[in-house]
């Protein structure tokens, strides 16, 4: 079969490690193009040194000779791995060709230009195109990602509150007034650059609480969860914190529930809403998912608990903020896109195309790692 | 100066460990007696085996010729650090004599025994005792400390959490009917036993959610928050979690505001409620504690954030787990009992000594680091 | 294609978890049988969290239903991954029948069984047995485990130091007499069992020293050395060390050169010895792997430096312990043994066919990631 | 009491950190004057937030109203922690006063001017001063350094190193030809700049080798060992790591003994050696140190195991780096110099004083925790 000719602007970021590292891995793909300006010229294991070995295309700048108008003709699809407001520069260059694109900042994720100014802090210069993209939240969107060209890939905080509670909103059990989210996340989120704060003698056997309630990542979960709530308003105070390990991102939920729920009618409504979803993990009653059960893998691991002194709904949601929060949610798009099964190349692709043959019996009464 | 006479019950435990550290740097006490059932007979440093060489009392057990109507006659004072429901089976072996107590179980700290049943699962056997127990927060209840003979050595998490948000209780700022914490404790706080899921290999790189809406601590938040509340109801929601660290706790406290304020109002009721305290730190606008901070200090560290957008306070509280949580609040309780001055055998002593004494001329206007 | 049934003996251990999601992911396999004394009729992942949903099959108990000769007739293959002084004493009801074994305990490591007394302190009840098993390092006796039937999976620490200086010894270089090694393990080398020492908070920022020149892998990586150097008497002084992190070993390995030689002299040896060689990755002049470099990999990563104000030869061979320390080299033996490509099922599998398949143009000199 | 006026160059350094925290609390010192040329007019928690409230002295530069020249009239004694190459061109400007100098870098160490180009790779350019600094070893030195003026505090990993070994060379025990040492520091050696390769995402749950046999400690380990041996050549193969954890460093010592020996004679020398040193804590027979023992201590911990295999003597010395391998043996040489109490401001001062003072009655037999 012929490779899908890829490219990947921001190659020495530390997203882009790990999508290299899926990507030499996928059967179908064949990297064309590794653009940094930092590391131009250098191999990719002299920045990603765990890619020893692995890859043999060097890191080359945009420049004369190497245009992203050029790069169109090179590669079938473009991975954007750039901090916020260069996608949105640049994207122009890219339009008007037949180059699929996946843009992993928050440049094209939401969908009202004027919410770029107030938090993300610059103007957005190509509205027009917001449009174009679809949110690629695959559970949730994936027939629209089917039918498109432009990927926004969520962000990694984002991915796994909406995941986490994508069920209580779509069935309107919950006060959509006040969600209140706890989030932590591994050092892996604040990217490869040295800064301070990020040493390790900073984070070890640390936590820091940071952008407390103003964190980026707060308008596209509330635009998403709107959707679902029939364009109802929503409100999400949302605190980040970073801690002492290297990936990994747990969101704690609170949510007032609108009416008094047992666990086993909530857990229901997720089974439903998750029904056949290869990525999703359902915890049991008093099962509780942990950063290292999602550690390494594509999966989100969800726990529910109802607390009936407060009727609150607690949600524990877990993913690698590496993989389904960055590179390999940005695959798996990359698969609908490109019509493969939606596994492929990801972590445990071989288990779930055996579940898929039935070559393993199926058992599981709750439907997760079902049929995508 | 005569020397007062210390025993330690449960000797082995983690924060005993602590304990035993700081009280043998206590200019002012000689420890007696420590008794372990687990480890009679052994050295303290084969138990800590930080504590080479610094302590050559050896762990005993009680038995006939080593009972607790023995112990009082031997001590001035008895630490009691023992699992939950030993403390009150035992305290009338205690009573009735000069010895005072200062016992970390949360065996007295709540005044309605029923609460003991439902929270902690066991009927207490000793409830009349319960009203001479003072709560130990000095922050919070110092005067009848003092007139005291018995202390309860407050709960970790209720440390981080009471310390984090009195003043707003206090001054009337908050909706008191849900207040909703989020903690996350190193894992010293489940002590030295060996046990499954507190191996190195099940928590480095880990976070785990536990006892959601169900710790044992809800109860004495809610009793000493409604006591500063004018007796109101309190409701709080408290989900705790242990981190891959050692030592500390990080309470992320989400509260209602019932009015609008602006941070220098919060921060100056703070400012006022704590004047004078020498182990409270308030940070400033933007700044934030950290785990790391508190870690090996009697500090509580208090951060403040006002969240227009949803009228929400986020309060940031941090201690040590070990110190301000146990050994070094009951070494403050120690020293109020004794009446020396309240720093004393803490660290950084010295440091507080002197500012006092005014040899570093005092600069702060924030009033914390105090004369307490 | 017909699967390859697989059972396991002692699948609740830490290196069963790993084998279990191995093999869960091999497209060739399919396990037949988990046996686990202290977890059976549990499901997998009551013991290994991250596994669930990826293996339905339960544990279960060895008896009178489920004998070690009816486990016979129902696998392939087994894996024993038992405590040493266990696959000894059994081996004899797996004998004289079809079933292959790939042992991970010490028991078959040792072609003299007056050693187990010396070195594992217990006496070797089926000593005939040994010279039948091979020893289990592929990339040295990978024709002679082709044509055996069973296979001893050596020591993880072993596996490092032996790929370390194999062809230092090979090729005459060193001072047979006196080989330093320096190791460190992550705290899963201890296995999965709650013990003293290895609780998050003993390990947590720690290293600690153990079995200072006796641990048991000594007289295999003394046995191995000895054969590749014509069976010249050979002499390790080897400390290994615990440290705080969850996987991975790195051996610094003290070599006396018996000659001058050069850097570059002394890589070329290891690149004549690794040819094709599709998991020992080769590092450059003054590139040094660490133990991230080789984590969640087969790869043993070595690193070469040289003294010349000593004339020592200082080698750094890194692995994960948990893979090509143990389950990783099993899967290899195992792909050895039923003639499937050597890196079937394992991390990078796709990208070594890939690189086979000269999809990806092969443009590397020093011979790693080869033709295995 | 007067109190002693301190100065600090370069304060903003990891090391001037934990200086500035036991100074502080010293019961003797006043801090006059802090120097930072990153940090000039901020506070000092804006660079050492754990010193929050602690200390109001703000940095400043040198400049013309704050040279050197007029540093010495400001204070007593001058500690400088300054990268290598600074205080050698700038102690010229110190000299001839009676400013006392406590150097934390490396440039006043070594006696041959030229080991400067060799191993550090500049020309010292202020040679004839070498002579007038003592090494500050106190178990080693101690009369030297009461006698001095000047103190080159040692380095973190030479202070481990000589400390372990120092009685098996002065008794004369050991092959002095090839000494091999393995050591592993935590990531505060690096300091606190933010640069590549130490960001948190760089070393957790990872080890590095670097500087294999070249690092700049080896001369003045080298240097002090053959001043024990009466002059002897000494030739030392150190390789040191850096490891996932913050401060501690523990070095494993290979020595080749010059004949048989037992535990108990080696472990005589060394209780011999050390003999009254209140900060060397020896360890028993099968005890062996770790680096959480010493953390947060002045202590350094020595184990010692003989191999009669091999006929090596391997010695495990651990210390923490920042306090014995930095600020805290910098208070030590302070305190000589001044005359006070050898352990006055450093951690455990007031439990070494109650053991003087026989309060509590001293039972050990091994002299460790004694009477400097």
């Amino acid at each position: 079969m012929k490779k899908i000719r890829v490219g990947i602007l921001g190659a020495a970021s530390y997203a882009s490690g790990e999508l290299i590292k899926l990507l030499t891995n996928h059967p179908h793909v064949t990297i064309t193009c590794l653009v940094s300006e930092t590391h131009s010229n250098k191999t990719v294991e002299k920045c990603h040194n765990f890619l020893k070995d692995m890859c043999d295309v060097k890191f080359t700048t945009l420049g004369e000779n190497n245009s992203l108008e050029q790069l169109k003709t090179e590669c079938d699809v473009i991975f954007m791995s750039k901090p916020h407001n260069y996608s949105s520069k640049h994207m122009n260059k890219l339009n008007n060709s037949n180059v699929k694109v996946i843009d992993l900042s928050g440049d094209f994720r939401l969908n009202n230009p004027a919410l770029y100014q107030q938090w993300y802090n610059f103007k957005h210069e190509f509205p027009q195109i917001l449009n174009e993209f679809v949110y690629g939240l695959p559970e949730i969107n994936r027939e629209k990602i089917k039918n498109s060209k432009y990927v926004a890939n969520p962000g990694c905080y984002a991915t796994s509150i909406l995941l986490g509670i994508a069920p209580l909103v779509k069935y309107d059990l919950i006060n959509l007034d006040q969600i209140i989210v706890n989030s932590i996340s591994g050092a892996s989120g604040a990217g490869k650059s040295p800064k301070a704060g990020f040493m390790y003698i900073d984070l070890v056997d640390n936590i820091r609480p940071y952008k407390i309630g103003t964190h980026q990542h707060t308008p596209e979960i509330e635009q998403e969860l709107s959707k679902l709530a029939g364009n109802k308003n929503v409100n999400v105070l949302f605190v980040p914190h970073v801690g002492s390990f290297k990936v990994g991102i747990m969101s704690t939920i609170f949510c007032q529930l609108n009416k008094i729920l047992s666990f086993e009618k909530v857990f229901s409504y997720y089974n439903e809403f998750y029904k056949g979803e290869c990525f999703i993990r359902l915890f049991e009653k008093d099962q509780i998912p942990e950063i290292s059960t999602a550690e390494g893998t594509n999966f989100c691991d969800i726990g529910i608990s109802i607390n009936s002194k407060t009727n609150y709904c607690i949600i524990t949601s877990v993913i690698d903020n590496t993989i389904k929060g960055a590179a390999g949610q940005a695959v798996q798009n990359f698969n609908i896109l490109f019509n493969f099964p939606e596994f492929t190349g990801l972590p445990n692709a071989n288990l779930i195309q055996k579940r898929q043959e039935k070559t393993i019996k199926t058992i599981y009464g709750n439907g997760s790692l079902g049929t995508c």
